[in-house]
């Protein structure tokens, strides 16, 4: 029998409305014979106000206590979804994480899957039962604890079972119809893409284009998994939405993709650093151990064996940077003599695969920015991608000015 | 090291500063040298959002997913009070159901407790933990599915946990300042009661004092569990509240407790059943199957072989109430010509253990409510407490009546 995963963001299960209409959704693949995996997130708002909560009780919160808190609102959508198949006289039945399971990593609020051993669902399944919903986002860890895979993880824990059951697809439905080439909410003249390469995706994701999470395209790439994104609000369609695939499936592209922005990032500056070697390794290890997901790094020109160094990450994990630096100083693996965070900055970027074999990408886009004004704080490059860290209330602009430049909005 | 249970209803944890101020109380006990068991509910109006939830998608629905759904609210809370907890230096950790392990029956959404094995918190508190913090309402089924054991569930999962643990005392923290000889939102001349015996808490509690679950007080009865009702919201003090005792620890009392009534009652008659020997079986079989609680039964005398039978049940049990007949008769295993629901009673109760040896309680009630022009419906009556059914409309003059009558303003 073939194995369908299907997942719903948050906004297609926000209402019981909504819930139903996915479900009919469910029902048409199930008429197809499917086998049918759903994978649910929590209503929309949700895990907002579950986090919220935790925060507000202890902002260094203790990451079990928020994974066992902020996990609950999958579970109810879980049981919803089940009983409105039920009620459509499908047969379905909800599992929890834990239940499955899904065996994750004990890295609380941002655990990696490790095994979905699938004999229990499958026994199901052998059994009649037709669809299994699944709560996304959350899983066991070796300890018997609840843990959660971080922001997004639904889309991660979809991909995880359709590898694991060798599904034939995994669609991803959300409130949009599929990736574009940027924001259409900051540039209108932004244009859906059918298809995109698992590549050009996973910098698009990383670069907070959030669409799907980073982990579940790495996953889907490395497993092979044909991934569609799709809107749960339009009209079935087999051809609907984009397609996330291998480059070779995709016969001719435009040399950039497509521009993703993030506001959500902080510039972090350890002002006077003692410089020695070995002195980033001394800074980086306690900000990793602390859970802190450095992005980019600039070291400045050592002077007088003293340099400033330059890193950004989410602005919701400043405090916690900041703590494991202070912590760092006064065990005395690192002397430095300020910090200096600022939040008041975003991340602009150009991704395409075109890039390995096009010159002057890098060179068209800083001339792009110094056009309208806008100076560069930070920059890094892969093979794929350009991004730089600008001042925030210039990211619409140079986001629409460099949709403009690559001429985006025109098929290739 | 003694273990003391210590219970917050949803008011005592409706918000975070509540969940502080319940934290704070459970410091005060733990600095005392306790080990503290914390049972907490759902924050307040969460379970009952979460059951609409349910039964708008599913008015029939499948109780496996009912409890899957429900039983979230109590989550977030313990993982909420764990963090306040850590926030106060006080090494705390959350616990679901399937964790502890709660092991129930499978009868879900009033399961109950089968067994509590201590050794997973015990040995946290031999490694220095001083609060295990549980969700409380519910367990996992036998076969590996969460249950849960009942609207106000808690408070059995509060008393069952001082029974495995061979707790010092349990103490229910609520938003009244203990039990009162009726509720002194109806009549204003009820009084609190300083000490109250088992058994009448018990009918107190089943007749819709909604003080304390009835099962939470079978269980403290069974295992002479030292059981403190008391408020979350006034000061500390070691003699607060009621304590629900023995009744050898009652020196004097009056031959009436207390005045009890309920709303949650609806009365259903089965029209010309057709009568004949094991008819009552061939009815309230299929009621108990289908978890239909049956209190009140009544049968009128039969006329050409055939009667009205007569039974109340909680309001919202009534459409499976009646689907459990309709099947029967269906089946040919039961005949009857109609079923008459009328949710428009409400049950009104005298208490108390000193009926047993006073004669005349049951001809004072009946005089107290024909003197105010009450009709009665159904009436029944045990060793220790007489119950009628009655038009909704009057039961808070008949409440108000029946407190002057057995002057329970005035202690004995």
């Amino acid at each position: 029998m073939s194995v369908l995963v299907m997942k719903f963001g948050g906004t297609s299960v926000a209402t019981l409305d909504r819930i139903r209409r996915a479900a009919k959704r469910v029902g048409v693949e199930v008429a197809k014979g499917h086998d049918v995996i759903v994978i649910v997130s929590a209503m929309s708002g949700e895990t907002n106000k579950l986090v919220g909560l935790v925060e507000d009780t202890s902002p260094l919160f203790d990451a079990r206590e928020y994974d066992a808190v902020v996990s609950s609102g999958e579970n109810v959508t879980a049981g919803l979804m089940a009983l409105t198949l039920q009620e459509m006289d499908i047969p379905a039945r909800s599992w929890q994480g834990w239940q499955v399971p899904v065996k994750t990593t004990s890295a609380h609020a941002s655990a990696r899957i490790e095994d979905i051993p699938p004999a229990n669902i499958t026994a199901k399944f052998a059994e009649g039962m037709k669809v299994a919903v699944v709560a996304g986002f959350q899983g066991i860890s070796p300890e018997g604890r609840i843990t959660t895979l971080g922001r997004g993880g639904s889309d991660t824990t979809a991909v995880a079972f359709a590898a694991a059951f060798g599904a034939v697809r995994c669609d991803i439905y959300t409130d949009v119809d599929g990736v574009y080439t940027t924001d259409p909410r900051i540039c209108e003249k932004a244009r859906k893409l059918d298809r995109i390469a698992f590549e050009e995706m996973l910098e698009m994701a990383s670069l907070g284009a959030k669409v799907l999470q980073t982990r579940s395209v790495e996953l889907a790439m490395r497993y092979k998994v044909p991934l569609r994104v799709l809107s749960s609000f339009e009209e079935m369609d087999d051809a609907a939405g984009t397609l996330v695939c291998d480059e070779e499936e995709i016969m001719e592209s435009n040399i950039v993709a497509g521009v993703a922005h993030s506001r959500d990032e902080a510039k972090m500056t350890l002002v006077s650093v003692a410089d020695r070697p070995g002195i980033a390794a001394a800074i980086f290890t306690p900000l990793a151990e602390a859970g802190v997901n450095v992005d980019m790094i600039v070291q400045n020109i050592s002077e007088d064996g003293r340099t400033d160094m330059t890193f950004s990450c989410p602005t919701n994990q400043v405090a916690r940077a900041e703590k494991a630096m202070e912590d760092a100083k006064a065990k005395g693996e690192i002397n430095f003599h300020g910090i200096v965070a600022d939040t008041n900055v975003a991340k602009v970027s150009v991704v395409g695969i075109g890039m390995r074999s096009a010159a002057g990408v890098a060179a068209k886009f800083f001339r792009v920015l110094a056009d309208e004004g806008i100076n560069i704080q930070v920059i890094t490059t892969s093979e794929i991608k350009i991004s730089v860290l600008i001042e925030r209330k210039y990211m619409e602009l140079a986001v629409q000015a460099l949709h403009d430049a690559f001429e985006l909005d025109k098929a290739s």
